[in-house]
């Protein structure tokens, strides 16, 4: 309710557009660090992720959390990091109070001693929500480029 | 003259920062969508766009809707999905109320199947002007890096 | 003093969000297109630069505008352009006034006739100071995902 009337004018949409930028800048550097709990905290309790390689969506901040730190280990293990850069973002707030956040997605890969390369090109569809002045994910959609 | 009030000052003009950066967030989805109508109304009714590739300038609505139509008809054809990536904005306000905005440009392709790769870098300087409220683009001239 | 009244609360810093954002578009596309002095101004007179590649930080807008003169004349000869892209900026006001500033920095290259590629994927960690209501880089730390 209180959103409603934040975002109702031009203006205050505006506004509200640093901040979910924000919001993605620190969550993205959370997740290319490997701190999966508080990258996972980004979410709701019961968050949920669809994956185009999941045949289902990941639930609750719990398993979130296990698949960032299993990605972590992978990546260490192969010496080369992630970045997830979040761009173009659309925000439409919703009649209920959230907001839809429509971007893009680089996903860019860095061997120790490589050339950075373009790994993924995604589009990711969020909702988010507020609790207690902070937003969080409630549902991410991610389809990527490549695949049908 | 509403405009250079608003940006007459430096806060203002970075309240006008995010709605800039959501114009061309919400412009670019519109183009990568095949959303041809809907993208040529970001422009004005007479607004023209001087590309690298053209002769002249493309003028006009509805010849700018045309142009993004036959480029989606030939990317669905080939199976390949292009995302325009519009980034480090920089807006400067003029004395008649319209603004220039110079911004660089990623246009990335993913083909089905397989990776993504960085097609063109571009740079674009634009000029914006309002029209009852909405930002609208009047002038566009791309140049693209790999070009003399 | 002003500063911490300025960003204490949430929506302040998210305003300041995008005057940061402009700062780092202005100053980036001055790098690119070689205006050495105007772009070591965006430093304090005594700003530190380091890179993963100086064996100390170099040191004073003079010696650092000489390095982007160095690396103009190189670009130049060997007709290719860089561009300089910082995203996902996570802004952090600190107790004495100053902005801790974390950005992603892709850095494209693009030969004349070529195909545009990313040649780094780097981290960088500015302190932002003001002066006289502008703000200046006093300290910048770049790291390379390609290096160990």
């Amino acid at each position: 309710m209180t959103m409603r009337t934040d975002t109702a004018s031009g203006p205050s949409l505006e506004a509200l557009y640093g901040e979910v930028q924000h919001f993605y800048a620190r969550h993205m550097q959370l997740l290319d660090s490997g701190a999966a709990e508080e990258w996972a905290r980004g979410f709701t309790e019961d968050g949920a992720f669809w994956a185009p390689t999941l045949p289902e969506p990941a639930r609750g901040r719990a398993v979130l959390a296990g698949g960032v730190r299993k990605t972590a280990a992978e990546l260490a293990e192969a010496g080369e990091t992630h970045r997830h850069l979040i761009s173009m973002l659309s925000v439409t707030p919703e009649e209920d109070g959230s907001l839809r956040v429509r971007s893009y997605a680089q996903v860019i890969a860095t061997a120790k001693g490589g050339e950075p390369r373009l790994y993924r090109m995604c589009v990711c569809d969020d909702v988010l929500v507020r609790d207690g002045g902070e937003l969080l994910i409630s549902e991410r959609r991610v389809t990527r480029d490549d695949m049908p």
